[in-house]
């Protein structure tokens, strides 16, 4: 019986992460990035058996499709070739199109296409991508899994913008959130770490990354989420600024700050980065904080303040809580940043259980608080969005 | 013995609020409005007594000083002037100087002037309310009370923005807070009502009028408000959108709307307003929408579902619960507005008392809802910024 592999693929305007992923069980069998696209450096890397190769794409442009051609090159030399069912894409933004993953035909990559205007950055370098696995792989199907889809099924009194209802009608303007493959995956990790049917289960789950979101997810739906129209919006991130008070851009740009000022310093310059005045990396913040640096306490202080926020917030649209989920890069791995939080949930009834939390780390999922007022769990639960897009690529063929 | 009446002056760029106040009792001996200044209608009002009168102003400019002088004129005429001990003015913007009520004498007044560049419409105004009474009494102390001084009790990480910290500390951005005389009153009244020690208490006041503000007070101090830098941000509002992802700002400005536009939109054509398509005023929308008016509903829904997401985000700087707080002119009057809210609490365990929550209406105070789970009440309220004023005036005599 042969394989049921699939090739994940992750393109931005100028990287390409892949994956070649056994949809059974997740496990990747290669893994890489491209990277430095349109630059003289450009390159591509990839692991395999614990091994690393980099290769420097030499061609002068044109360098998600060599990017591509290499990955079908290293798929046929290590011999995967007829292992391989579909190719995966993940794709930022599918508007209010795609409420679930989809097989990609020439219509649906221009939908994909004309979503640009809400994700200028995204769609448009998803749409490379998956133009160029279509070139280089033109047997086999394409799937497009978004990060909004999860969220669609958000009721209106969530995902409407306390706005102007035009902004809606004409652009619309409205939350659509993101990481939803993320927030979907240990949602249904989490119930059968409960024992749960996920139809049956309610979850706030917590994605901490350099990007970041809150999820409130009843009955394995997506019922609110920090993100908004953009992935600027809710939580304090890496290096943007989440949440804001619009009166603030008012008052720069009437200070004479160029427009390109103001949101490049909200995107970029903010965050534990702009908090701490160090870093946009959370252990550095963490690292400096041990060593007495202000900036990086007062940025952990209103980081993990600002979470547990959220937490309470999102017990307004759930009719009971099973579990808060920690997961994402920083959820994963940083155990001063979910004590923080779970500290500040004190009046919610949370209590660290000191040794789960401590043992949940490096890529283990575990128990880290129990609250009795609540009849909750706190988890942890490594993410793995290349999974979800294997799996439902292959649910799909 | 004489009375302690203060004047109370609420002074903005085109009006001018004011009342006689019974500082022991909180009786407003005398009322009234002086608006359309700047324009040919210019007018001042009042009530005494139950009987109302309206004089034009005739004068054709500096309508603020001939206001002031009618009032003069009529505390004359109505025999008051040995019983005026004070003038309290209500001040928008304190900045971090001001933590309290101070008496005003020239140094305050510039200071006041000064913070204009935090409260461009109202700082000016205000100033020009204190230097008119000073002129026309000028035997009377002055006072200053802020909207923003109870607020300055914050921690450093509920106040910090999560952006670049020289926009702190170059601009002075950063959490300010207003409603504070009406959260701190509020909070006063529900500790006597509770018999608990306001230093003892903890609170989470909803104050829902044209403007509104949620604020967490713990021990009788501000802790947490969902205003900030400016009174646009927080909850959704008459006409005010509140928290927005900045992305949206972005994007309009990239789809070539004005700086005008856009901030005119989020502050003069949001909130219940832009939601229902049809009225800023709550009365208003809860009318059409027991009409069936479809954008009426979702902007109902829309409010009381964020009041309700705010109310569970402020249990995190608390250590208990004691009460929830409404007040302002929703707050105290919409009893289809606190049940919804209600309805929102219930994963917080909030009953709501059917009864309790109908008598509370017309000004009456009354306990409308409680929470086993909490061990918590929710509360209304009438709010009485004046009596404050005229309170922390005579204080300070």
């Amino acid at each position: 019986m042969s394989n049921s592999f699939v090739l994940v693929i992750n393109s931005g305007s100028s990287s390409l992460k892949f994956a070649v992923l056994d949809s059974a069980t997740g496990e990747a069998i290669v893994s890489g990035l491209g990277e430095c696209f349109g630059l003289p450096e450009a390159v591509i890397c990839w692991k395999y058996n614990g091994e690393k190769t980099e290769e420097a794409i030499t061609e002068p442009d044109n360098h998600h499709q060599h990017a591509i051609n290499r990955i079908v090159a290293l798929i046929e030399t290590l011999g995967f070739t007829n292992d391989l069912v579909a190719v995966g894409h993940r794709i930022v933004h599918g508007g209010e199109k795609f409420t679930s993953t989809v097989r990609i035909d020439d219509e649906v990559l221009a939908e994909i296409e004309s979503l640009a205007d809400l994700a200028p950055l995204h769609n448009p370098a998803g749409a490379l991508g998956v133009q160029a696995a279509m070139l280089a792989f033109p047997s086999l199907p394409q799937f497009a899994v978004f990060d909004t889809a999860f969220h669609q099924t958000m009721p209106q009194k969530a995902f409407t913008g306390a706005i102007a209802s035009e902004l809606y009608s004409e652009y619309g303007i409205r939350r659509y959130g993101f990481h939803g493959t993320s927030h979907y995956f240990v949602s249904r990790e989490a119930a059968k770490m409960l024992n749960k049917p996920v139809e049956e289960s309610s979850f706030i789950s917590v994605h901490l990354g350099n990007g970041a979101s809150v999820c409130a997810i009843s009955n394995g739906e997506s019922v609110d989420t920090s993100m908004g129209f953009t992935p600027l919006s809710g939580l304090m991130m890496g290096t943007r600024c989440g949440d804001l008070d619009p009166g603030i851009i008012e008052f720069l740009l009437k200070k004479g700050w160029s427009q390109e000022q103001v949101f490049e310093t909200l995107n970029k310059k903010s965050g534990f980065l702009g908090v701490s005045g160090l870093t946009s990396d959370a252990r550095g913040v963490l690292d400096a904080m041990e060593n007495g640096h202000e900036g990086a306490k007062l940025a952990f202080e209103v980081f993990t303040y600002r979470v547990a926020k959220y937490i309470g917030s999102y017990l307004i649209p759930l009719n009971s809580l099973d579990a808060i989920i920690f997961t994402g890069g920083i959820g994963e791995n940083s155990l001063p940043i979910r004590r923080e939080i779970l500290r500040n949930l004190s009046l919610l009834g949370f209590v660290e259980d000191e040794k789960g939390n401590e043992d949940a780390r490096f890529g283990n999922a575990g128990v880290i608080a129990t609250s009795e007022l609540l009849n909750a769990k706190a988890l942890v639960i490594p993410t793995n969005e290349e999974w979800v897009i294997a799996q439902q690529s292959v649910e799909l063929l």
